[in-house]
This record gives C-alpha cells, structure tokens and sequence, in this order.
C-alpha cells in the first residue's frame, strides 16, 4: 500500500463539495467583475526564479531536469507565469487585462495548520492601468468575494500600505540604508521581538535612534506625521496615491473593510505601490489570510513594455480556516435530489425515471450494484438522498411508483406516467 | 523573456471560456449521474508507477527526488491514486463509489495534435460494483456528456469489448501464448499494416494460421462465432457479460451509440472485463477520442479489498477536435453583459451602477484606467459587452444616463434612479 507524500492532501467528497462551493463563488465574483479566467501550466522553467536573486521562493521550488535536459520547475507562484503570457501577447490584447484563475501551487516547505505544500490560490490581476482605480477594484473584488462567502467586517479587515512610504521614510533618513532589507524587517515586525525588530533595522543601516523613531511612526499609522518626518516628493506622491485608492475604495463599496497600516510591506520585492494584507479581525488566524498589491516593474523585467499591474490571490487554505473560525464554512456533505430503488426486474421503469430527473438537472443515482431494498436504502441514506422514489415490481405492476420523504420518512403511491410527468421537481409533497 | 516548455500549453480567456463552458457541461452530467468530485495531488511516489513493470508510462514520467529525498512523479494518470484513495478508507466510504475530477495530467511524450505534455482529462469511476449495470452507467454517462456537449450518434461511437473474449480466444489455441503481447497487438492493428499485425501475433506464439484465423475472427465483431470457436467458460462468460452490458446501456439510453468491435483493447494491462473507446464516426480525428473499461484487480493490488471498479476518462485536448470537426465547439470568445462608461467625474455614481448590476449576477465592467471615451467604447467592443451603459457629467447633471445597445448602436436616456430599479436584465429594449 502506497501513501500519500507529506505536504499533499486528498479531498474526499464531502470535504471538496465544501470547497467547490466556495471555489465557485469566489470565481463568480470575479466573473461579474469582468475578470476573465485563463489557463496556465503547473510546470514553467526555472530560471524564471532562479534568476532573480535574494528570493526566498528559490529554495523552496520543486525544480529538476526533465527528460528533454531543460531545468523546469513546479510553478510556487503565478504572477511570473502571467507576466510571460502577457509579454508574449502584448500587441494583441486589450488593455485593461483583467484575468483570474483557480489552480494549485507547490512549494517546499515547513507543513503547518493551513500551509500544505501543495496548495490552491485564485489569482486576481489587472494589466495596464496605473489608476488608484485599478488597485480599489481589486481591493473591492477581494471584499465582495469574502463576504459572498457570508463574511462581514466583523470578521476581515484589509490592512493596506505604500511600498514608497517606508521605503521614502527610510530614504530620508541621513544614512546609507538598505531600504529592501529594512522593509523586510518591517514585514516580519509582528513576529519578532522588538529588540530583534530594531537589531534588523540597525543591521538594515539605521542609527539606534533612527531605529526607534521609524518604529513609532510606522506603528502609529499616522499619514500626516508621516509626511512631517519625510517631506519628500517620493514620499507626498506615495501618501496621496494611497489616500486615491482609498476614494476610489470608498466608492467601489469597500473602504469599510481597508485599515492604514504602514507595517503591511508584504515580503515580496516586487511589490512597488500600494500592498495589502487580509487578517482575521478575530486575530484567531494568526497568520495573513492573503495579500496582493501593486507590482509596476514586472512586466519590463519580464522583457515586456512597462505595464502597470495590480493583483491579489486568496490562499483556499488560510480561506478555509478564516471561514470555519467564522462559522460560514458550507458543510462538508454531498447531496442527492433522488434515489430510484429497485426492487425485483425493474431496471427499465427505474432507468426511465432517472433519465427523466437527470434531464430536468437534478442529482439522481438508482442501484448499479445488484444490492438489496435495505442495502440500498441505507446507500440512500448515505448520499444524503432527499426524496426516493421506489420501483418496485409490485408497484409497477399496479402502474404505480412509491415516492419517499427521506427527512420524515413520509411516503405514497404515485401513477408511474405522473412521474415526474410535467413536474420541474416533484417531491412528496406534491403528492401527499 | 522566458518561452514556455514545450508540450505545455497557455489558453487565453477566449479559448478558456470555450474550454469551460465543455468542462461544466461534462462536469454537470456526472453530478447529475451522482458521480461526486474528489481532489487529488499533482505529485505522488514514483513507485506507484515504477513498481508495476512492463508499463510505457513509466518510460514518461516527469519523476524527480523532491528536497526532502523522495522518489516523486507528476502523476500522468489518475487510476492509481483513486485506487490509493479508496484503499486509505474502504471501510468507511460507502459502496458504491462514485468519483470525478477535472484535473491536467503529464507525461513526457511526443508532441503532436490533440496530445500535449500537460493535458486535462475528466475521470469518472465507480468502484464496489461487478454488476454490468456500472458498465453500463459508465457508457451512460459517457454518452451524455458527448450529447450534451451538441454531438450526436454521427458524430462518435463507442467501440465495445471484453477483454476475456481475446484472451479467451487465444487461450484456446494449442499454444504458448503470450497472451498480453498478443492484446498489445490487437491494440496496435489499425495503425500497423496486416503484416506487421500477423508478424506480432506470430511473435507472441500463434503459427501464420491461427494469425491469420484470429484476424478474421477478430475483425468479424461476431459474437457467435466467438463462442463456436473458442467454447471455454471464459470466453462463454465474457460474451454474456459484454451482451449483460449491452442490454443495461440499452435501458439507460446507451445502446445506439455503441458498436462491438473486438479489436478495441486498450492498451493499460490492467483492463479486466468489458472495454470501450470512443471514436469519430466520421474517422476525421484519428486517435481515439478516449477510453474506459472495468479494472477489477487494481485496488487489490494496492493492497486493498478487492474492489471491482469501471471507468472512464475523456480528454479534453482529443475531444475539442472532436467538438470542432462536428461544429459543436463554443465560440471561443469572451463575454460582458454591461459596460458601465464614464466621462468626466462619474465614478461614484458608475460605481453604484456597476454594484447595483453585479449583485444581480451579471458580469460588467467599468473604467479602471482613465480612459477616454473612445477608448473605453473600444474596449467595451473588444470584451464584446452587449449593453453599454454611459454615465456621462452632462447626463448625470439631467439626471440621466444613456443606454446603448452595442449590437444595433440604438440608444436613449433614462432615468438615472431606474437604473437598474426594479429590472433583472434591462436592455435598450426595456426603455425604446
């Protein structure tokens, strides 16, 4: 007997009805906001991250040589993977490019509560548009795709930033300092001590002082102050574009749910203007739900024309958790409309009667295994069938079926021509 | 800029909006058949693959060692891990079994039409039933996915066998024959000249005569002539069976598309009962659509119960040529219901529209990019947007808004708070 390798997960059926249902919804609200679904592959060469140095994802890759020599690796991520598809059509497509899609992703990594190594995402991008509006629609789908899930303010918040805020902040401070490296430490501020957080900032080429002060203002959150300190056009540009995006959120119906908050820097570089982070209001959820933001450069380092882009992609993972800490997660059943049992040589009538409900759309099984009136009533029972409609030979030859209530147990005779007859969906109700 | 790997393939949302709409239609018939959708890893241990010899897929692994030193693969089918699955959980999985997904496959292999590295199938199985009704509600099913995708009876057909009948059949010769060798050549005699098929034949141990008497009987689909020359229980037990399942497809809408045809043998050595493929009835697609059959000793051989168990598992990439060369494929397009126009500062009041349509289920965009009025009406043109909605400053001051129908260029003002009021859908034609 072979197991299964660590990282990776089965979904059973009950479970994966729960996820198809918040799958779909999360792709429906991405539909009725135009974004278009695109297909990617899971394998891409891996080059397109061992390239970029200081990235974290590298050592994380499911990488190896194929058969055909070339170095390729399992995708960890997909903007690359869009920015390639996007590079290779960029005369032809109309611009805004808005795509999303729902796939897995490998990465090597510590397995923990809600962090497999393989794991689904659905990405949300918009190619081609520097306008705050860009980013507050992607905040705005982001926020109706959780609450269509049945999630409120109560339960999520956005925690939005500036890329340039800290890093303008940190500019104009009189001393030569890795701004990336500082922003990382930012981006990991809540998990470390204090005194580690400032030794990352002195390490980073901040003075002690500077350390400390930076801290503050990033803690307080407070734009106004923010500007005081650095009176720097990298800086007023940055402030006024987050307070744009934070307009156009308000009129996109989702301020409500986005809170400043300057230590938000996301860890990837290529984040370039506003980032945001989704959080657990609860804070039961430790970790970031998810995250998106502003990544400008991308497509030229992809070799591209310079094309702005904005994005996000909720983790199904963290998603699930955040849902089921909230008490929206759809339960984890399967479900049946009806079950046509058999009794005795009445495969005809029975197959006729499911053809019938199959074609009206519904979720019909009827006895493929030969098994018993009490076999496969329990089967019934099993798949959580919500009306059974008896054939039995008895029945039949009285032209009649027995139509079945499985919640009350409830049932009665029906003439086998009136079923389903010119009923959308008979139940017994109809019946009684 | 990075290429893509050869073999995988990009869709863009024109082709991927096709490529869904065939998904969900084949994907809705199994939920209608109760077939009920499970997930499953990209990547399991290699020796799933490996430990079996003599298969080909082994020699078309993307196997590799992951970080932590195991021998893994990307999975180039999926029987082994449902049979895994069914295995970890036989006792608590009711029986029968039905399953399904929608997932990509890899296999390093030649790349031809209709035959990527990476490509998609749909599987569907049922385990726990020997009975020749879960045959017969696998060719169902498979039948009313195809007629549901717009294709008819002249379109495909469905090769039907045994696997016993030829194995039967050459077990009654007086010879030592290499029985698997002899079916792998069965498997191979249409795309092989008569020769060459004789010639292996000869190779598995038949003399030029029982070739040659073989190849007649074989071609002939003559079930009783079948049974008169090779009259063992095994074969006389694998004629009834195949009749068994021909005569429940019939009760369950089947039969018509089925021919026998004794060639069909599939090439996987682990078939064990009836067989099926599907092909173009017009010959056009030369390959095989796709194939399916009964595998009873799998799940024992992963160390389970024995299981009786039956499938099948269309491709995708096959069954869109399919779909094309019938004329049935969906155009390959993108669809928008509204186009929500600005000009000048009418983003709250277009965003209010826009919100007011998403929330009834359409899918509408609106400017993200300050755009100007032509370009925003080229783009709602290239996103094929039906009705566009123009929030212009001069109509919003009359409290107005213009309602153009994109198809005919019609348009006219209406009142802005009857937009969309208490309408589903309104259109040009609720306020001509």
């Amino acid at each position: 007997m072979y197991d299964r390798i660590k990282g990776f997960r089965d979904f059973y059926p009950g479970e994966m009805a729960a996820r198809r249902e918040t799958i779909d919804a999360i792709e429906d609200t991405a539909r009725r906001y135009g974004f278009r679904e695109i297909g990617t592959p899971a394998v891409e060469r891996a080059e397109m991250w061992t390239d970029k140095s200081g990235d974290e994802i590298v050592d994380e890759l499911y990488s190896f040589e194929d058969q055909g020599g070339r170095h390729v690796t399992l995708t960890p991520e997909l903007t690359p993977t869009v920015a390639r598809m996007v590079v290779a059509k960029q005369q032809e497509l109309s611009k805004p490019i808005k795509w999303f899609s729902t796939r897995p992703f490998w990465r090597y990594e510590q397995v923990q509560q809600g962090r497999q190594r393989e794991f689904y995402q659905t990405n949300v991008d918009i190619f081609g548009s520097s306008e705050p509006e860009a980013d507050a629609e992607i905040l705005a789908w982001a926020a109706d795709a959780l609450t269509n899930l049945g999630l409120t303010g109560e339960h999520f918040e956005f925690r939005v930033s500036h890329r340039d805020i800290l890093g303008g902040v940190l500019e104009s401070y009189d001393a030569d300092v890795d701004t990336e490296a500082a922003i990382r430490a930012v981006d990991k501020s809540e998990k470390i001590s204090q005194a580690e957080y400032h030794d990352l900032l002195i390490g980073a080429g901040l003075s002690a002082d500077q350390a400390a002060e930076f801290d503050d203002l990033v803690s307080s959150g407070d734009l106004e102050a923010v500007e005081s300190v650095a009176d720097t056009d990298r800086v007023t540009a940055a402030v006024e574009n987050l307070q744009n995006v934070l307009e156009a959120a308000a009129d996109f119906g989702a301020r409500e749910y986005c809170t400043i908050s300057l230590e938000t820097a996301r860890g990837l570089d290529y984040y370039t203007g506003v980032v945001f982070e989704c959080f657990d209001s609860a804070g039961e959820v430790s970790r970031s739900i998810f995250g998106g933001g502003r990544y400008d450069d991308l497509i030229e380092g992809f070799g591209g024309q310079p094309t702005p882009a904005v994005g996000v992609a909720p983790g199904h993972a963290t998603l699930s958790l955040l849902c089921q800490r909230a008490g929206v997660w759809p339960e984890e059943a399967v479900t049946t409309d009806y079950y046509v049992l058999q009794i005795g040589d009445t495969r005809p009538e029975a197959a006729r009667i499911a053809r019938d409900l199959r074609e009206r759309g519904h979720v019909v099984e009827t006895d493929v295994a030969g098994r018993s009136f009490g076999a496969q009533l329990n089967y019934a029972d099993s798949v959580n069938a919500e009306t059974v409609v008896v054939a039995g030979e008895q029945d039949l030859a009285n032209d009649e079926v027995t139509i079945k209530d499985m919640e009350s147990g409830d049932q009665t005779q029906v003439p086998v021509d009136e079923f389903p007859g010119d009923l959308e969906r008979p139940t017994y109700d109809d019946f009684e």
